[in-house]
């Protein structure tokens, strides 16, 4: 057979030749240092038969693709590690039955059904065996066994990998990996790639948890516990990724909201329903008067609609029967022998346009941009709920702007420039965009070809010209319209997709919306939907985790306290307090009689920004000595002269301290 | 028998004697200038027999019963004019058959079933036979049948009459008034009391309008037609009622809410919900931030919880099943075999009670205020529907108070503030407060007797010093606690129930609510209910007539509209337009080319309160020429002294204008 190097020299092998065969053939030093290959541009290990005429490019640790190919390898050692372990504890290894152990994201899992349950505990024991195995350098080969020969392997053993053997599609490869001996070393059913022993596994790595999944994910059947690793290559990308982990957890939305007492998800009220606490609220009325005043500023008219709509408006807009099984079902009743359906609204789009059709509409009051903070009710199975990221009920910063074919650019360019001045103010740097288009030759699609091309085209431009870098992604488009969707990489480097800007030719026609033209004439208008927060509830879980609860000041439920040094300047600082408030700060004092560093503590804890210690020499002068979290002492300063930096410092929306 | 007179004399008449033989014994004067009679407190006529030893008062036509007198006998009039115009027409008089014709307030109605249907268009023949009625001046006289004989009466001839008839209890009088003879008069089956003689009714009343009104208004039985009238002692009462009917009718809500563009209610969406329009929507903004204002000064913490609750929270509550009949259906569905079971949320109290309860508090936190912009659903019948006043989902401006039973006093006061200071800036200036305290002797209520004691005691002392007017009214409590109400009139004389303020003794029993005490010991907090506004639809609807629409600046939705004289201006219109709207003024510019008079006409057919001219002159002196709705043209002045001026209007929420 022949197969081609990189720099396109053919090389000819005998038949069932490997990578490995390859790099010998290239030379001994390239063949100490593989670890795979990349053929035909999949990842091969190095005992893969090639295919005949394949690309080869060998893969030494230098690679990225030896990430995947260790971890993998990581999966099988986790398997044998845990039968060690059992065995030592007396148990039979055989009684250790084995799922799947794939490579995930960072790093790789197994699906164990062992004789005891394995908890968190027994993880180091289980990584220590590990990096044994490892150290054993345990050489790996690959083999291929006949149907029969597989299943009678596991006969009566394991009914995991018999099931899994069952179904390989007839005519497939069965393969099994074994590292070791079969005395001292462990065979799995396995399609691969691995290394080429467990010695060529670098040590950075680490068992972090256990978990219940249940066997192919189908509740109905056994559960089996998933123990989780991640792996690097260097010490440096475990430790960094560790620290990730850990500071995730810090910032997890669900635990921040519980300690700053921002919202409460409470069985009692329902799952998944936000109820949304003073200080939580505070923050939720601050980000809508921003957006509310910005959209006032750029010419959107807002409205206020029920939280209910007839069925029969969900059946013109097509949201009902068709998307039933994300709504909540609907409420229905007798009145007079007749029947009235009504269902808790999923969207505002249907109430928007009809107050676009209350009335006849010129083409003098486009485009017309009606927007409204409206909460929708959206049904998630109760198992699929998370915190403030996954719920039941939201609130939209939603508008539609409806305007001509020819106004979706300039409409485009201006939600562009709301939507980064969102980002800007809030510190989001990282972002990106992704505009969903056609399908080429796809027939799915409504409305007039030459409007999809028009809309496609001014869309394109508007991201052009807004500066912003973008991806076009053929047949993201909806079956309704083109779309703009944002993407946002958070203080952890991790992506969330936030609001989108979605062009619609379907509810127009749908509702059959009309303005008249400058030609006197009926047209048909085009509705854009647009939320550049999305949902207030998933943005302000993303804004929990991405300031890790230290807001910026215009954004802190309390954005000041004040802490005398001891009773004797307890009038002194309720005079500080209520000069802040005056000003509009939202200030606390704290005067309980504690000592002065454990009441300093507690403000920290609730990451107030600026803590105003006040002791007899501010008395003296009117003066405050103030702490800014993060900052440290930024010493003493008249009240006026904090005053007039902290206001300022809000009204400009300052991601940092005005002071020092 | 005898009868007494006011000032104490004996009389002693015949049995069987009326009031006119009282007059009569008095004397010839009082005899002609007799009316009616008040015996024993209640108002009879000259020909009902009094009671043994009755208090008897003649009434003449000064005194203010005699309304009660002619507007009945009026009702008698139409009838009897009713039948004479079908006679006219052709028709047997006996084929117009009578149901009811009873004194209302301002006046009376009759429902009659007619052999052709009555329009508005007859009403005025119907009127001018009414008043030759009136001049024929026929005496009435009083009649008593036996059950047989009335019946046989109207047998085969009026069912409704005949209906009454038999509903009068046994061994009650059936009595009946004729007016004229038979031939040219009427006599219907009536109780009384009337006037003497048909010339013995002022001139000055009006037939105002006919209705469809069901048969003992019952939808199943057959549809009357009921003919309105109103009716005074003096024409200058009667040009005034008049006046107000037609000034309510400019001022109904519901005109005025589409003529401005303020709300919609659409069917397709649904009954009773309000879609509020831009402008409208400015007005609730602009109520919701100025209450929200007021209660953040006076120490509520301001929350947001969902529409929905779990049906598990209002049968802890007991509102349901309790007021099932009044909120909509349930909405139920089945996850993993387990029912959930959601109701559109019908009040905030259990979602508040919920924040109180989610961790353990201290006495030190009391009162604890938690306040909600809530939008609530509650299941009218749709027959009941009306505008803004009687609607399906409306938002109410709600607060929950938490604190001990000593604080009910404090907090009532600082509820008091709070509504006069609302009431004082809307200008409502004419209002009084019902106190609804327990029924003596009942023994329905749930709660503490000495807690209720001190409640009631407490509200009390709280309107007193208030300097509120107020009634106590007993057995106008709930069962769970006693409460305050507003009654306001507005600027046409109508009163309206607003706020109500609502002791609590019950939900925080249900929901085992305590707080630490300052003993250490586990304690019930008392919950006070209230909302000043109400309901933000209703209020606005009655703010809407209150104001005609001529709402003061800081309410209106346009404050200014600049009008250039010419196109020549328009660059200076426009300069000026931006000018306002970066002073944060709502405002437009009117630039069609349309003749000024014009553009100032629609300027004031929208009510908006500034039009500022704008022509050479003011151009060249950065001028406007200012016209204030309703004051008419207050001159030119600079700019800058219009805006300073209008923004010091909007910020002390004037209800006049600052200028002139």
């Amino acid at each position: 057979m022949t197969v081609y190097l990189p720099d396109g020299k053919a090389l000819d092998l005998p038949e069932g030749a490997t990578a490995w065969n390859v790099a010998k053939a290239v030379g001994p030093g390239l063949a100490r240092a593989a670890v795979g290959a990349l053929v035909d541009g999949e990842v091969y290990d190095l005992f893969q038969p090639l295919p005949e005429g394949a690309q080869v490019r060998i893969l030494t640790e230098k690679d990225p693709e030896y990430q995947r190919l260790f971890r993998h390898t990581l999966a099988h050692v986790l398997a044998q590690a845990v039968k060690e372990y059992f065995r030592e504890k007396g148990y039979d290894p055989e009684s250790v039955k084995l799922g799947i152990g794939p490579v995930i994201e960072h790093g790789f899992y197994y699906d164990i059904d062992a004789p005891e349950p394995i908890s968190d505990e027994d993880l180091p024991a289980i990584e220590a065996r590990m990096r044994e195995i490892l150290k054993r350098d345990l050489p790996l080969r690959r083999f291929v066994l006949s149907r029969e020969e597989a299943l009678a392997r596991y006969q009566g053993k394991d009914p995991y990998k018999t099931e899994l053997i069952q179904e390989i599609p007839e005519g497939e490869e069965i393969s099994f990996y074994q590292q070791g001996d079969e005395a001292y070393g462990f065979t799995d059913l396995c399609r691969g790639p691995h290394v080429p022993s467990t010695g060529r596994i670098p040590p950075h790595f680490k068992l972090t948890h256990v978990a219940g999944a249940y066997w192919r994910g189908d509740e109905n059947r056994p559960m089996l516990q998933r123990v989780y690793g991640v792996a690097f290559r260097t010490e440096e990308e475990l430790k960094e990724h560790l620290w990730r982990l850990e500071e995730a957890k810090k910032r997890d939305h669900r635990r921040l909201g519980k300690e700053l007492e921002l919202f409460l998800i409470d069985p009692m009220v329902g799952k998944g329903l936000v109820l949304w606490l003073p200080k939580g609220n505070i923050l939720r009325e601050e980000l809508i008067q921003f957006m509310r005043q910005e959209q006032i500023r750029r010419g959107y008219q807002l409205v206020t609609t029920p939280h209910i709509g007839s069925l029969e408006l969900y059946k013109t807009s097509g949201h009902y029967p068709y998307y039933a099984e994300s709504q909540f079902p609907p409420i229905r009743f007798q009145e007079r022998g007749e029947e009235e359906e009504y269902l808790l609204k999923p969207m505002n789009c249907p109430h928007h346009i009809r107050i676009y059709a209350h009335r006849k509409r010129s083409y003098r009051e486009l485009p017309l941009r009606l927007a409204e903070f409206g909460t929708v009710y959206r049904y998630e199975k109760a198992g699929e709920l998370l915190g403030l990221t996954r719920v039941r009920g939201f609130t939209q910063d939603d508008a539609h702007i409806f305007c001509t074919p020819e106004e979706v650019k300039g409409e485009f360019l201006g939600v562009l420039d709301l939507v980064l001045h969102v980002f800007h103010t809030l510190g989001l740097k990282d972002y990106r965009a992704r505009i969903g288009v056609r399908e080429p030759g796809s027939s799915k699609y409504v409305g007039d070809e030459a409007k999809w091309a028009l809309a496609e085209r001014q869309i394109e431009e508007a991201a052009k010209e807004a500066g912003l870098s973008y991806t076009v992604e053929p047949g993201d488009a909806a079956f309704y319209g083109p779309k703009l969707d944002f993407v946002v990489k958070d203080a952890l480097g991790r992506e969330w997709q936030l609001g989108t800007i979605q062009v619609d030719y379907n509810l127009p026609e749908r509702f059959g919306l009309t303005y008249v033209g400058k030609d006197g004439g009926e047209h048909r208008p085009v509705m854009i939907h647009r939320a550049p927060f999305g949902s207030l509830e998933r943005f302000i879980g993303i804004l929990l985790e991405h300031f890790a609860g230290d807001f910026p000041l215009w954004l802190s439920p309390v954005q000041a306290v004040v802490v005398p040094v001891s009773e004797k300047q307890g009038d002194y600082a309720r005079e500080v307090l209520s000069r802040l408030k005056e000003a509009g700060l939202r200030a606390e004092a704290d005067l309980r009689p504690e000592r002065m560093q454990a009441r300093i503590r507690d403000a920290e804890l609730q990451k107030i920004p600026y803590i105003l210690v006040v002791g007899d020499e501010e008395q003296k002068t009117q003066a405050v000595s103030v702490r800014r979290r993060h900052k440290g002492n930024l010493g003493s300063m008249p009240l006026a002269a904090f005053l007039e930096g902290a206001l300022r410092e809000v009204r400009e929306k300052r991601l940092d301290t005005v002071f020092g």
